[in-house]
């Protein structure tokens, strides 16, 4: 049998502890469940940020895996936990609208609120859930407890809007969704709307067709591509978009087609 | 058998390979051993604040596991390295006073000083004892060589000053002993010393009676909470506390009862 | 048997999820295969800085180990990847030069160009082959996949040009070539070439003979010594040489013999 696995997503930063706190639950709990740290570098609270993050490895990884997801600026609060099985992958999160973006792409999916206080941590911090509530829960998920033994299922989730493209009149309306650690800003446009000869415009200013490739466009020239997530992407060649062009979420994004 | 598992708290930052070399020397030793990051990013040299985090997870993994922290401003010098076996893990540091705050919330402990060369790496540098002897122990631990077989019993350690509480004609008076990641101040005054209708003060300042969790204040609102050290901390409610209210380490923090 | 392990070093940054997505794919592959993060903190294109951050570890690990470098500012261009087998681990980058200073300490090397398509990711991204190429590649040599199924054995590598350290008339002429987490400058000058009573000079400026360790000087001081790389280093004790200093990769070191 291959290793139950873990991966933890989290605004908590690695500097302080707090995400060895959750990886000592855990691993009191399952011990041979293997956990990997996917990002604690989310900005805190910054759960539009973590949607995206989410939505680059969730469904890359093996059937079974956990995903933990604690981007949770409500914690304490009454919002709930909650336990989506998507697509044979289990994902735990604040009900917050953190999973909408993973969701929007899997086939299946069905929820569960965690209630059953027998499978967390007591007595429950007020502030600390991923220790208390989200680590105890991807443990015994890791251990092959059924997700219905956490709490009832449930019909809805909270989603938060992400920005939709449009197209009108030969033009393709779209939006900067995020940027990442090389300064390569994101789009909601997908890659298989734009056709070759389409112009991309950025605040305005043309930057050309598509091109296949960074090494296509010449050192410090921006250039528009379709990135790793088959999403239209402005980037600028060995350097960085988002400073270059001072440009970031929610900037709009033209398409000339 | 569950796996032996090895925990790291460094100040080696993660950009160098400076861990990837422990986690080298620990799989040749011990090819099974899991090995976890608790925390690389201490500021370099800052035992205390290392003291501090150590206590935010030791205890929760599992009996038997080994953490390992080296925070060495002196390394290279005729401080010694130690092994502590307390509450039935393992703890393998230089001996300056970083395991102070842990083993204060430890039952039993026993010590032991690192001097069986023949349990380490050869030769050892005078620069990096992370990869020459602490890693080398704490791979031999994992692989179930007895704590007395890497040198004799000691019957004490030194130890690191760690500010009390005090009370005072009604009045609690403490410091703040950390700032985290999300810049809340955890200080030294524990929850159970406080009653609900307690006043806590900063700088001066009242910031009122305890509040359950952040969502009870207003954003931007100044609040005092009991965090998951269960330790009173001063937060702002999606901020900063440290930034907004601009103490840190050592401020004063007093509690009309 | 012992756990295959994956090691991996980027300049991905660990925010954004790019990671996760290489573990996730890894993870479908090879189920039991270790992975560990060697450092993602690589400076963006910092082809120089990967080649010396790998020298720190590669060798330290197991025979069998699989070691990933995905610092490739040319993704998506007509440069190849290849999979070296040095000293019996598996090193696995783009053909950029990155592997230059790992493979000058190995005594045994053989190089094979990754074409094989099957044993990838498809389609292939042109901006994450570390998802689509690396990756997949490592899985299947954590498997047990013969090294000359990837592709065809090839003769030379590209390099980069590493500066040497040379000799005249009693005056040892060597450069920094890298700055660590600390701000400890570390030279191309090998300990084994310095007497103990030589002078060594930085920016013409003489901090004296070699000292044991950082504690043989005053706080602040700066001094040299024989780092863990078995090279000569430039330091502040419980400072930073590279902010004190104001010198960095490039600028001249002389010894005086």
């Amino acid at each position: 049998v291959p290793p139950s696995r873990v991966t933890l997503l989290t605004d908590f930063g690695t500097r302080d502890g707090y995400v060895a706190a959750m990886r000592g639950v855990i691993a009191q709990i399952s011990p041979e469940a293997v956990v990997e740290d996917a990002s604690h570098e989310v900005p805190p609270g910054d759960v539009l940020f973590a949607a995206w993050t989410l939505a680059r490895y969730w469904n890359l990884y093996p059937t079974g895996t956990v995903h933990v997801v604690v981007v949770d600026p409500g914690v304490g609060s009454s919002r709930r936990g909650v336990i989506v099985q998507a697509d044979e992958r289990y994902l735990i999160a604040p009900d917050n609208g953190v999973l909408t973006r993973a969701l929007s792409d899997a086939q299946q999916q069905r929820a569960f609120e965690i209630s059953n206080a027998s499978l967390l941590r007591q007595p429950i911090s007020t502030t600390f859930h991923g220790r208390d509530v989200f680590a105890p829960v991807a443990a015994h998920l890791a251990n092959g407890t059924a997700v219905s033994a956490f709490g009832p299922s449930i019909d809805s989730l909270v989603t938060i809007e992400m920005p939709e493209p449009r197209r009108a009149g030969g033009v393709i309306h779209g939006v900067v969704v995020m940027s990442d650690h090389f300064g390569n800003l994101v789009t909601n446009i997908p890659g298989d709307w734009i056709s070759r000869n389409a112009c991309v415009e950025v605040g305005g200013v043309a930057v050309g067709a598509l091109r296949s490739t960074y090494a296509d466009a010449a050192p410090g020239e921006t250039l528009a591509l379709i990135g790793s997530l088959e999403l239209l992407e402005i980037s600028v060649r060995d350097g960085s978009a988002e400073e270059t062009l001072r440009i970031g979420r929610g900037s709009a994004i033209r398409v000339i087609t």
